[in-house]
């Protein structure tokens, strides 16, 4: 590795939980409920979008406006402004990017200098961390801790006292994960309300990931926190096509910000990738475009027809329900989750009938070691939970999976028979 | 700017040419012959593809292998392998990335440390010296100087003792554009045996930038840099399946090289993006499988309906000679190209009928100023020549503009009538 540059080398943004689990759910041919994709059909509107496309007009075939597609930085702008109680200057507080992930990355580097902290939640979506070292910056980890009952994922809380005591004249940015992915929590207004105090008095940029805001259960509302009042100015709010629209592996994200932070992630973009994909743009532009002309009062999500409120309420809310009975049947406890597709659950009941054997002999976490056993032995491929903390928590999450229930019924069907056949006790 | 990172106020970085004049020229709706990108239509069968992949099978909506879509990968590999006379491991000698563009940054980032040198060969793509900067590195330049008639673009020589001279102990990689962007030279195989022995001596890393490679105009072939003995284990060979398919709007290019260098591209990878847009990816391996179906002997470009041959020598040619024709009928004295789609020609002869007045009053090179003319005035968008040289060579080359010639021929009659119009003598 001798010609290498020393930002590779670094050990800690070399691992990638997705490049094992996916690698091995492969090879195995396992049955993929962990993995956060939606195995049925993404709405039609954007199908038939991308496949008329290429076609229709050739240009859009063609490369386009380097920081967004004109018609989609338009129909964004149409969309979130409204969200955000402002008209959006769509050339300079947008930036599509590829993939929310790009935009946690951007984010990160146009931040983030050498020796500069970041506060990540725990459970965190595992990118974060890797980011932040890649930048040059250090981590700092807060984990949400169970209330009451703690089965219900918005039981989990966070210690704004801890908090406090995490920052330092270093700290630049705070990972804001609303609604969360592995928990499924989404904040409240005064949990948000306490996060805004805290980032306003402190000086610190807020990286709000929201890529599933469109995935909150009802009677959980999902709120922005850069629509709070002072936050917008530091605040960069990133959503996903992939997660709005069921089409993950488009992989088209954006940035939503002021225009300082923003311009500072887009010479970051224009130093790597310049410009997406412009097929991919204009297809997201038309769905946005067709969910808007439905009549709303407010969101959107308000139109009964719309796909916004369909996808949650109608398609997945019974799946949660499923996965969650799923699981208990076999005497897991899962945690059941306000948005988002994932849920995770206490594995630990499972233990004394995984052979300890058989499990590898690695010093990874149980969970690790359980997840990689399940998928080689009983073919179900699933997430280790505490693959979304630090090193220093996995131990005390170590007892939990993430699985996925954005999958058709005949995948939780299989499910449920493989589990009920590899765990009945 | 209190927030921001430092490498983000490296004005250095911050300079893009394409956000200048791509934006001038949708402002001043100019017929763009200027920017690279073909405005005729993309090969129907990547288009048909395209089209067919999001409805036929719907998870080709979802992610898919980080490092590369698994039939994608397979098609790059086995049209690739005997190209480079080896059995390419897919897994590990390959890696799909955001258009070429993505894979010189991921090459930067890779090898690049701060404080090390890059070589850059003059004219280079202008995003090679900001992502050398950006790693922290510092580029070195040196130009191709004109010999002979030097109205052909493989009259332009590289003098290896001034190349040998520029090497320090700090020297990490040289970046070799092979067909060369915007100068169309196509580096023969003593020049390229030279720049083999130049890397093996002085154990520099090629950066093969071969985006180019299938536009290379008989009778001068495109050779391979990573093919030469020695030389595969030290070269990253970049493609582009925008220049491939005339689908630049597609962002999808790939790495090829060892594993060792793959493996530190994977990790910058794995830390921005994680995976390319599965559909267009899809796409693509489909469209080098049915190339790959006619029967060829050698290179797929032997078989006389292969596009990679149709595209250079019945598309493109004659748009070639026809750019040719133009400069000259205004005056100006073009280069003629012996790969890719742009000509460079010498506009000094036009100096004397643009009013001094009308231009700009930058202190930027003559080029700048009189493409911001031609754009605002004529309504002609071209780029200027010595955005492709560094700061300290950009006032020798400033006499030049480039001209993108993949344009349909109502764009390049209507470009005739504009510049006879504009600037007949």
């Amino acid at each position: 590795m001798s010609h290498l540059a020393d930002r590779v080398k670094n050990p800690d943004v070399q691992k990638n939980v997705w490049v094992e689990f996916v690698g091995l759910a492969m090879e195995n041919q396992a049955l993929n409920v962990g993995q956060g994709f939606p195995n049925f059909p993404p709405i039609q509107h954007v199908m038939d979008g991308l496949s008329s496309i290429p076609v229709e007009n050739h240009l859009n075939n063609q490369y386009t406006r380097g920081f967004g597609h004109a018609p989609f930085i338009q129909a964004l702008g149409d969309f979130y402004g409204p969200l955000f109680d402002r008209k959006l200057d769509v050339h300079n507080e947008i930036l599509v990017t590829v993939g929310a992930y790009y935009s946690l990355y951007a984010a990160t580097q146009a931040l983030i200098n050498p020796g500069d902290e970041a506060i990540i939640i725990e459970p965190f979506f595992d990118c974060y961390a890797p980011m932040v070292r890649y930048a040059g910056g250090t981590p700092k980890f807060i984990p949400l801790k169970p209330a009451g009952k703690a089965n219900d994922a918005n039981d989990w809380k966070l210690d704004m006292d801890h908090l406090q005591s995490l920052v330092t004249d270093k700290t630049k940015v705070i990972f804001f994960n609303n609604p969360n992915n592995p928990l499924g929590k989404v904040f409240t207004h005064e949990e948000i309300q306490a996060l805004c105090d805290f980032c306003i008095k402190n000086d610190i940029i807020c990286l709000a990931d929201e890529v599933y805001e469109h995935l909150a259960y009802n009677p959980q509302p999902h709120l922005r926190i850069g629509n709070y009042p002072g936050m917008y100015e530091r605040t960069i709010t990133m959503g996903s096509a992939g997660k709005t629209w069921s089409c993950t592996g488009w992989k088209i994200g954006w940035s939503i910000g002021p225009p300082d932070l923003i311009k500072a992630m887009q010479i970051v973009w224009q130093n790597s990738i310049y410009t997406c994909a412009t097929p991919l743009q204009e297809a997201c532009a038309r769905s946005f475009r067709l969910e808007m002309e439905r009549p709303f009062d407010g969101h959107p999500k308000d139109n009964p027809d719309s796909y916004f409120r369909t996808l949650t309420e109608v398609e997945l809310k019974p799946k949660r329900e499923k996965m969650a009975k799923i699981l208990e049947s076999v005497g897991m406890k899962p945690i059941i989750p306000n948005g988002g597709y994932f849920m995770i659950a206490d594995a630990s009941p499972l233990a004394k009938i995984i052979p300890e054997a058989e499990l590898d002999d690695s010093n990874d976490p149980w969970d690790y070691k359980a997840v990689r056993w399940m998928c080689r032995q009983k073919k179900i491929a699933a997430i280790p939970n505490s693959a979304f903390y630090s090193e220093g928590h996995k131990k005390e999450y170590e007892n939990y999976i993430r699985f996925c229930f954005a999958k058709d019924d005949a995948t939780l069907d299989k499910f449920e028979e493989m589990m009920v056949a590899g765990f009945k006790q």
